[in-house]
């Protein structure tokens, strides 16, 4: 049995973990902030510390190679990453930087793309033919697992699913474009939603969960409260429900998979999340595609992008997973 | 050589062609209006006459087989349309009733697939490896061809861009969906905006181009006088070519695509559309996915589904186009 290092570069977090060719085993699973303002070669310095700690935690195993998944644009073939304002990364050779430091051949892949490819994988999207994904945090990135390989598209862009629009005349979204997805259903729009209601002088009881400090609302905040039973907490949790059963009812009737998976802190929300969001998907799509299509959280918390990134790496390197 | 005859059943017109193997000989190309009202074998009769008329314009040649591409859903397995109102259709064993009237094997694919296929084999998207295409009329149909096969889903359903919302709290859609792309951007509703326009007092000369009969105005009407200079169709067409950049945004973002071909009447305006529609496409999304896309009008105007109905039998029966 063969093992990879699988590195999921977030802009919070990295999370490093070694992972068997079978995916059976996930062995030496460490992580650490990734505090890019401290630079490229700091975050850097410090992916290559996590993947020695992970690698040494799996001492006596054969480490065939690292799988990197990374936030992008990014060129899966000569594994650069083409620009990362988060990371302060541009047209950064990644890749062979990690390949020279780790002394292992490595795989660069969209970090979204790892996770979802993780999902079908080992997690919630397993072995279906059909899966697209999102992940919500503070954007929300999307990955397309077409029989069992990641459908990168014509320059590595495919997947960006957050960028989706879904108000044509709607709100500005980061990336230029108007009323995308993730202007909607992304973290900090879900608690941008609840800073909204509660200026506006709404009942709730959010402003007790921060002290009163409105710059500490966060989504989950928010998903803790509508938890507690706030009824505000809940419309936004509802809210945010509908804007993405909008996007989810857009992948269906485009791609008719067989497995909608979620990731991300979202998914904490359980139920009072995912309840109005199948009816709104329900309300939205075509019968005969809804009724074949799972919409589920993802399974593997934190690690779906560990799982991807050592899976792309497999794929690439053995043709198979 | 063999050949093959395509049948192209639209809610208007019934198209039917005699396709060398290799797409290089279109043979006996004939058409009927549908004339849905007389009830499905009224269709299924004048369906088979034109077959047959096709095939005797070819006689001499080795007919292997039909291919049929008819509005959905359906199942492209049993070769059944589950439902088409417009066609009076129900659970209708379309594929096996052509093939017991014309004593050939058949193939049955949604009529939207095979027009994009069509374009993919011998027309505007020629050979690329990742298609996406947009049929306009009535309604607005999808096809995606990936790697050289129509995308279809995991029940048949895929390629819907039509019913993806771009409007979420937009107008409803025939499908039962809110704000639909072919709720801005079919050509009923492209007349129905210009209507609007004329109901409120514009300055146009479109009246006269319908002698005043304003159920007579169609999207045809409106690029007529749009390519007269009538400014109000102008704006009209300027309009719909920004709802269908937003729907063509998502389109590259999500798929990443060498090539976005786009068929039907709307095609007839032009640069008039076409200009608007690439500079919305650009505004809205990511750009190293616009760098790579051509946005083109498709080439087989009135033939696409022809051709493509023939090629999805080639494929489906030899395994290769």
């Amino acid at each position: 049995m063969r093992y990879i290092v699988g590195i999921d570069i977030g802009g919070t977090n990295i999370v490093v973990g070694t992972v068997a060719e079978d995916g059976s085993e996930l062995l030496g699973l460490v992580s650490a902030p990734t505090i890019s303002e401290q630079g490229a070669e700091a975050v850097l310095d410090r992916i290559v510390k996590l993947a020695r700690a992970s690698m040494e935690a799996a001492r006596g195993k054969e480490i065939a190679g690292v799988g990197i998944g990374s936030p992008g644009p990014l060129d899966t073939k000569t594994g650069v990453v083409l620009l990362t304002p988060n990371l302060g990364w541009t047209n950064y050779p990644l890749r062979d930087r990690l390949t020279q430091a780790l002394g292992k051949p490595a795989t660069l892949d969209n970090d979204a793309n790892c996770a979802i490819f993780g999902e079908w994988w080992r997690g919630a999207a397993r072995g279906a033919d059909h899966v697209v994904g999102l992940t919500i945090g503070t954007g929300i990135g999307g990955g397309i697992v077409l029989s069992g390989a990641i459908y990168r598209g014509a320059s590595d862009i495919a997947g960006e699913i957050g960028h989706m629009t879904i108000d044509a005349m709607g709100r500005r979204c980061k990336c230029g474009n108007y009323g995308c997805l993730e202007a909607y259903a992304s973290g900090p729009a879900i608690a941008a939603r609840a800073v909204e209601g509660i200026e506006a002088g709404v009942d709730t009881s959010l402003p007790r969960y921060v002290q009163g400090d409105m710059s500490k609302i966060t989504a989950q905040v928010v998903y803790e409260a509508a938890h507690d039973g706030d009824d505000f907490a809940l419309e936004v949790v509802k809210d945010t429900a509908r804007f993405l059963g909008a996007g989810v009812a857009n992948i269906i009737n485009v791609f008719n998979p067989q497995v909608v998976v979620i990731c991300g802190g979202v998914t904490l929300a359980g139920d009072r999340l995912f309840v109005p969001l199948r009816s709104e998907v329900k309300r939205r799509a075509f019968k005969p595609a809804v009724d074949v299509c799972r919409i589920v959280p993802g399974e593997l918390t934190g690690t779906a992008g560990v799982y991807g990134a050592a899976a792309v790496f497999i794929q690439r390197t053995w043709g198979r997973v």
